[in-house]
């Protein structure tokens, strides 16, 4: 028995109880574990079988080249002060537990929402008892103050373990960032189609943490604003374009390991199979835009409004023609086009996966929506992402019209192994 | 041409289109409708059909007894200053145009999202341009502050058609409400199976509302709260319980009759076929609430938190004995039970149509989930919902776990007829 190897009961760490049941109340957890045969309870086996679940035991974490689902709960943490590397280990072995049983559509915990004792509070919240996995994925990250709190202390005994890629992103020019909304310790990515699934994983994974890590800030989202598989159709952001025509796609696994996956060569080997996350929330200013006229909106993107083909012609999967032009030699596709300085032909050929979503949340004391684009992408190396969004930040027509105003990096493990947890290779 | 009939343009009133295209750039609205012979645009085409269309134009309006669809967005609105009746009138008139083109899978506007003039910007924003109906309702109420802004101004001179029934709410015990959360000279319930489809609307709504009046506050919801036709399942809400087992549904017509809609003894005439719209934001503590003990749980709201089973037994749709006892010759079901002070026999019969939804928009500072009910009810009487919610204030053992912050009141006009208006009535 190792500090790293905390003991389980039934399934749940000890601390894992604890954690579920509260501080206060601590007692009941531990009852409960002892009370599991006398209530007959057979582990979690609530809620119907999707034909539509994602393991999350794998080799990568799913969420990345998944196909995009519907909906989004995106969670960013801070653990706890005075929370040691243990606690750090057994909050991830804890969650892998939830997240695995959450994705094959079951309830977390021995007991679940309503077959448990009755004088404990339930393992599960329950709002999700009825309802299939609905393509659920959990994907955990691990930001840069993990590894080095900036006080000098190196509470988990990882800062010499910190990839050397995973640093805080640059300031951008235009960017108004606020605190409230940046950062993290660590994440999850909880995606289903069904919001309510969505919801209640953050809810349950956040109920988890509780005493080890605490929600900083949590964002939801809708209509995915990109298709990552070529079997999906572009959705559309709330620009009314369609969004995500030229992503990275899961088929095209050549770009997938050579963009997206962090290879063994690249360090460190912990890292291997995993990505780097860049989370992005971007305010649109949609009213402005919508005064806009619509010659001036395709010229802002690069394409047309219906389908989404590019000015230089053809339909919407046409590579578009950066060289074409039309009256006075202007090209076709404008300089400052967002299309042509996102394309990676004007990066060097850089991809990155984009795995964004739509948001609304309510309006503004001036009665404007406060509404944009909840921007998420993977890549093998944030210099990827910084790239790009230096040129973008820099030159891009569509930054009259859009404000960054939440920011986060973090290193997304690979996959656990059955058995294992996620991250566990950062720790051995 | 009267007052109350302004000069229609292609379909929508020249305010309209002044509204659509904003102050600034009048001059293209102007064009737009000019134009549209020049460019072949033939109205609005776009969008694809969906089976589950419901039709704007009826005796009711719809978005009540409709069956309860998955996701909601809610925006309350403000009369600008300085705004006439006519501007009232060709709000109301503008926006039927437009909900009666959403509601049936099409695009707002003469030329839509993409087939307009391209120097003028696009009539419809047009992100749900490739998504079907999805169901769409909308759904418009006027506030008390419609008919009386309280500085003794008959803005719109319809002070003296106010119905006598329409008054702000009570102070109930508890009430922790938020100005910004609260009250509305107007009201549009937008609800789909699609969010993007529910924010589309809303979006598009409030931009024709443009100079003539402004959001004053708005609410996503998902998750459905309450079945309100016989052919639903009973969703759950985020305390994991089933919740709206024995509402009103619209099969029941007899019951919908006497309970929902305004009859026309009931008065005032303009009134008859429509309904009463509150709005209440029930913020819920789930921290507190998932750290109560499973039997605690069941007695707080009166039923099993699987089955959904009254505690006086049987299955979820057994009508609750409340005589019945147990152990002590104590109530099975607590006498502070929220099924019990909510229920039509604890309220002299009163029943009330919800349609509420789950929230949860972030958290707070401190790591909590602002997380709730975005609680909506109809009835032909605002005093039925008085009556329960004084009961419930009072005595409801839910109330340790739960916040009322935000509370509106509306009068819902009857539905329009074919070539009138939402809301005609009120100025004929």
């Amino acid at each position: 028995m190792t500090e790293d190897q905390p003991q389980r009961t039934g399934g749940l760490s000890r601390r894992g109880l604890l954690g579920l049941t509260g501080v206060g109340v601590a007692g009941f957890g531990l009852g409960m574990a002892a009370d599991g045969a006398m209530h007959g309870a057979s582990g979690s086996t609530g809620g119907a079988q999707s034909a539509d679940n994602h393991p999350f035991y794998g080799a990568h974490q799913s969420g990345i080249v998944t196909p995009a689902q519907d909906r989004l709960h995106f969670a960013a943490f801070d653990m706890a002060a005075e929370t040691t590397r243990t606690d750090l280990i057994e909050l991830l072995q804890d969650w892998t537990i939830a997240a695995g049983a959450m994705t094959a559509g079951r309830e977390i915990g021995e007991f679940g929402a309503v077959s448990g004792p009755y004088d404990a509070p339930p393992q599960d919240t329950g709002e999700a008892q009825d309802l299939p996995a609905a393509g659920l994925t959990i994907t955990v990250g691990f930001g840069p103050s993990l590894f080095e709190s900036g006080d000098g202390v190196d509470r988990f005994g990882i800062a010499h373990r910190r990839p050397e890629r995973l640093v805080e992103l640059p300031h951008f020019p235009g960017d108004a960032l606020e605190e409230k909304r940046s950062g993290g310790d660590l994440c999850i990515q909880a995606c289903a189609d069904d919001p309510q699934v969505a919801v209640h994983a953050i809810r349950n994974l956040s109920r988890i943490a509780f005493g080890r890590a605490s929600l900083r800030w949590s964002q939801l989202g809708f209509g995915r604003t990109s298709s990552t598989s070529t079997a999906q159709t572009t959705p559309r952001n709330l620009f009314g374009f369609k969004d995500g025509t030229n992503n990275v796609k899961a088929e095209d696994t050549a770009t997938v390991d050579t963009q997206i996956w962090v290879q063994p060569q690249d360090g460190p080997a912990w890292l291997a199979g995993g990505s780097y996350l860049v989370a992005r929330r971007i305010r649109m200013t949609i009213e402005t835009w919508d005064r806009t006229i619509l010659r001036e909106q395709e010229a802002v993107i690069g394409r047309t409004k219906g389908e989404g083909a590019p000015l230089s012609g053809g339909t919407e999967f046409t590579p578009p023609d950066f060289e074409a032009t039309g009256r006075d030699d202007e090209p076709l596709i404008d300089r400052a086009a967002h299309m042509r300085l996102a394309h990676p032909s004007t990066n060097n050929g850089t991809a990155i996966l984009r795995r964004g979503y739509n948001f609304v949340d309510g309006n503004d004391p001036l009665g404007r929506l406060d509404a944009g684009l909840f921007f998420l992408s993977f890549q093998r190396s944030p210099k990827q992402f910084i790239d790009v969004q230096l040129n973008l930040a820099k030159n891009d027509a569509l930054n009259e019209y859009i404000r960054h105003v939440g920011s986060a990096i973090f290193a997304v493990p690979p996959g656990a192994a059955e058995g294992s947890y996620v991250g566990a290779t950062l720790f051995t």
